[in-house]
Order: structure tokens, then sequence, then C-alpha cells
């Protein structure tokens, strides 16, 4: 094709390939598997390592360290004792919406598990991030979020308790955050977020359900209302190998 | 303190100690290092994975995982022989700003090294994605993004040559294209962004001088100007342990 080395648009040139030439053998492999996915459909077994070491015609570790990183990179993922061609990756957007509105978008059902509700004094750091008072009680809500039965993420809400007072007895922790919000009649104005990229711990990877030190994106939000008013702090860990975030800028 | 287990206000709760209350030996050591490293000023180096398996009494391999994902992490940086503390991660703006401004607006001095300018007919897949006609000459711009002459990122530009004719001739390689449009007379409408996780090809990796498969922040953009023609298709890799992106939405 005309496009150098067939490459896919958004994919680097010569990917994979040094500049001095040596192609790790691994990669190699890897990069064959890939090419293998994109003629498979989503939820597809592919071929046993050892048939893949074979047909390869390499070791069988080299066929387990290529399928790890389609894995870490969620094109494929494990299912019972195979593994299988994933999904794409789900497109959140980056805005006020809520987690609940970015995945109905997409066709998913969203959910949410509650791992903590609990109430404590507003720390200094905290304080200094929001606006919030020192001291003053707050909320520390955290959930594990859901897209169709899956889980996706792990989300950490500190909201002052003076805002909703009624927060452990009123809401539903399955239910959104946004929407409960809402129905207190309380809106958003505006919020800063933050993007990186963190490894798991092993305490969320148990939570998430993912394998320990899976590459997350990681949300940090600060929100405030419509009348510039502090409203909440969010830490959202979103698994890497199932979501990407779209911003549209200018215009 | 207040915050429970003192945690940090984004840092998750109780991170690193799963549910059923069993630390793995290795994390254990590493939230140890992550604490002594808040006391350190940026740049010391820390004790010897030697020293630090005696002092917490572990095998050194144990050290050295603890280590691994501090470095993956950004918290900690190789340098030379030794490991050192490591600075913040650099904030860029999600916005139609440049690279260039990002970084100076941090206080330090972008730059780039060219890896490849090459032209060839615009294929499908970016006709499709861009809104240029499929067979028009494209431009491909590859080059590394440096902050103080440190290699950070690794970027893909495509434009139309009709738009840019001269870019082989005017152009320096080591300076903002953005600047470089603006003196073309091309001002920047609108883009869509996204960003995700992937992990470095080795030629990536190689190219920006990263451990391979380090996780990485990974920026498709679509650019158009301001009478909504296409410009650019844009893949930019920064490493994930030294940059975080951020946006102010609403308001």
């Amino acid at each position: 094709m005309d496009y150098p080395n067939d490459q896919a648009p958004g994919a680097p040139v010569r990917s994979g390939i040094p500049e001095h030439g040596r192609i790790p053998k691994y990669y190699a492999v890897k990069a064959r598997i890939d090419r293998l996915l994109a003629e498979l459909p989503e939820g597809n077994a592919i071929p046993t390592e050892r048939d893949l070491s074979e047909e390869y015609d390499v070791a069988r570790e080299t066929v387990r360290q290529a399928l790890r990183e389609l894995v870490l990179e969620g094109k494929l993922r494990r299912q019972g004792r195979g593994t299988v061609v994933a999904g794409p990756k789900l497109e959140q957007p980056l805005s006020l919406a809520s987690y609940t509105e970015g995945v109905r978008r997409q066709g998913r059902t969203p959910g949410r598990t509650l791992v903590t509700l609990d109430r404590f004094p507003c720390p200094d750091a905290l304080a200094a991030e929001t606006g919030l008072t020192r001291g003053e009680a707050v909320w520390h809500l955290e959930r594990v979020l859901l897209a169709d039965d899956e889980r996706v993420g792990l989300e950490s809400t500190y909201v002052a308790v003076a805002r909703v007072p009624r927060l452990d007895a009123d809401f539903d922790p399955d239910s959104s955050f946004y929407a409960y919000l809402h129905s207190q009649g309380i809106a958003f104005g505006d919020a800063d977020e933050r993007i990186e990229t963190v490894l798991a711990t092993p305490r969320e990877a148990l939570l998430i359900g993912t394998p320990p030190a899976l590459p997350m994106l990681l949300i940090h939000r600060v929100s405030r209302d419509t009348d510039k008013r502090p409203l909440e702090r969010v830490r959202t860990l979103y698994r890497g190998d199932r979501f990407s975030f779209s911003a549209h800028l200018g215009g």
C-alpha cells in the first residue's frame, strides 16, 4: 500500500523495528498475532500458546511475553483458561457529564458496587485542593465501576457532609452520584481535571479484578457548583486496557 | 492524622492493602521506600539495593521489584549506576496550545530531534479520519520531543503537502511546527483529541530512550483550521512516568 510499511494511520512508522534493525523475537511474534487479531471477531478464542509457538517456531515463553503485552494493551483478554479477542476500548468524554452518561452513550449498562462510605474531618491537603474548610465533616464514597457487569474502574469521591447530609440514608450506592446531586438541587459549574497513567496497587487490582501492575488511567477531578463553591474531589482509576478519553478543543 | 490511614488526598484509601489483609512483601517495601522519597530532595540518590534489602530484611529481588515499579511510575529514575529521586511529572494542558508552549509554561526548554520527514499519497484511512483527499500528497514529520535535553516523547504529524509545500526546505525541525504554521498564515480552529495508555514498542523505547514496555500516554489529534478545513493528524507519545495532562471543564 501507499502508507509506509502498511501502517495504520495512527500507528508509528515501522512500529517495533528499532533503527539498528534488530527486532526482538517476542515483538515480531506480537506483531504477527496482532495482524491475526484484525481478522478475528470480538470474543473469538485465539490459538493456544502451544499452537502459536509451533506455528511461529519459537519458545512458548516468547509467545507468552507477546500475549502478555497484548493483554496489557487490551487487545486480548483472558477468559477461563483461554485467551479471546477483546472489544475496542470504551471512549469516555472528558466532560462534566458523569461516568453513567459516558458509558450509556456507548450502549453499555453502567453499574457501581459500594466498597466504602465513611466520614471524617477534612484534612489540610483536601481543604487546600478544594476550598473546603479544614476540619469540617467530609464523606468519602468509594465504589467499583462496572460496564455491563465487567469491573472497569474504582472511584473515590470526597464531598462535604453539609452539602449532602443524608447521603448515607438517601443515596443508593449503585446509582449515579451526579443524578443524586441533581435531585438535591446541586448543579455543576466547572471542574479541573488531570489525567495520568499509574500502576494499579495490589488492593486496587484486587478490587477491580485486574492483574497487579496493569497500567491504569487515573483522573483527578476538583469540581465547583454554579456559584463557584467547592463541590467534590474525585479520584477515578480506569483500566488502561479498557478505556480511552476524548476531548473537543476550541471551536 | 485525621485522613484515613494518613493517606494523601488523591491517594486511594488503604492503598496497597487488599481487603483480605495480605500485603505482598514487595509492595510493603515499595510503600516504605515511597515514604522515604517524600523526605528526599529531587536528584538525591537513594540507598543501594543491598542497603535497602538489609534495612528491610528482605531479598534483593523484592527490593528490585519495588524499585522497578517506582521507576515505571516516575517517582525514581536511573542515573548512571544509581537510582535518584525524580522530579514531579510535567503537566501539559489539553488545549490547542502547542507542546512548546506547555513545556515553556513549566519553566523547561522544549526541543525536538528529527527522526523522519517523508511524503506519500494519502491512504484511505488517513483520508477518512481527516477529510483529506485520498491520494493527495501528505508530509509525515516524525520527531523526538525534548524537555531540557531529556527525551520525553515521540511525535508523528501528517499534513497535506498542498498546505505547507515548502516544509522540507523552510522548516527547521528543531522548532515549533505550530509557530511555522502560524508564519504561513494558517490558524487553528478546533481539534478532536483522544488519550489512552499504551506500551512503548521496542523502536519507540529506543528512540525515546525508555525501558521497553514502559506505560506511555498516547494522544491522537485531528485538527482543523478556522475555516473547518482539515489541518493535521498527530500521534504523540509521552513518557507516562514524566507527563500528566490537565483540562478545565465547563464554566
